[in-house]
């Protein structure tokens, strides 16, 4: 570890403090990408199938996301048939750049060792 | 949605199957950068510096890399005191480097929005 490893502020280098819980989570990563880039909104079942996940799993993080005010659910009707929309709300999308510019930093610090590794695979490492 | 959402292969655009949760979990995606980025090795108190994270609960999350096959743990002494260095193995470094592929993935999904978004912030979601 040389003295660069601590980072300006002193604070641990590669800690990712913003990477938030609710947003990191795959499948809740995935339905905040999905709205993200609809942001007027998506039918629950096409959000379904842009994430891959089953109906019971979508609910669930959709839930989740809703409770921590980052996705809007609403709920009516179409051609007398139950329909649920998502949207990603103002607030959802502010911390969603956020976590966005996490992510480019850990691919920033990865960067070095990334190149280094495709030009040369490492030696074999030491047994444990 | 529209027909290109579902991809190439058919497949769920947003799924992020490749986010593997064994590195995708915040701590250990702070170990892992930490240790590709060091590639000889870090004594233990310098990766918990490095991650800002406790001795509990960087040792629970080295032995999980560890029994994943992602990590090597070296025990020994220096200066007649325990002396652990931990190094990321071959696999381990392989598994990252595709795990980064699929961040950058995410990356590049989300630019149109993330670009949009800082242009004009969103129109003020429809209430719930």
């Amino acid at each position: 570890m040389d003295k660069n490893d601590k980072g300006k502020s002193g604070k641990a280098k590669f800690a990712y403090d913003g990477l938030d819980r609710t947003i990191h989570e795959k499948a809740r990563l995935s339905i905040l990408t999905s709205l993200m880039t609809h942001p007027t909104g998506l039918a629950f079942g096409d959000l379904k199938h842009l994430c891959g996940l089953t109906d019971g799993n979508l609910s669930r993080h959709v839930k989740m996301l809703h409770e921590a005010g980052l996705v809007n659910i609403q709920k009516g009707y179409e051609n007398n048939r139950p329909h649920t929309t998502c949207q990603i709300t103002s607030s959802g999308q502010k911390q969603f750049l956020e976590y966005v510019a996490v992510l480019e930093q850990v691919i920033r610090d990865a960067a070095p060792a990334v190149k280094d590794s495709k030009k040369s695979p490492r030696l074999t490492p030491k047994p444990a």
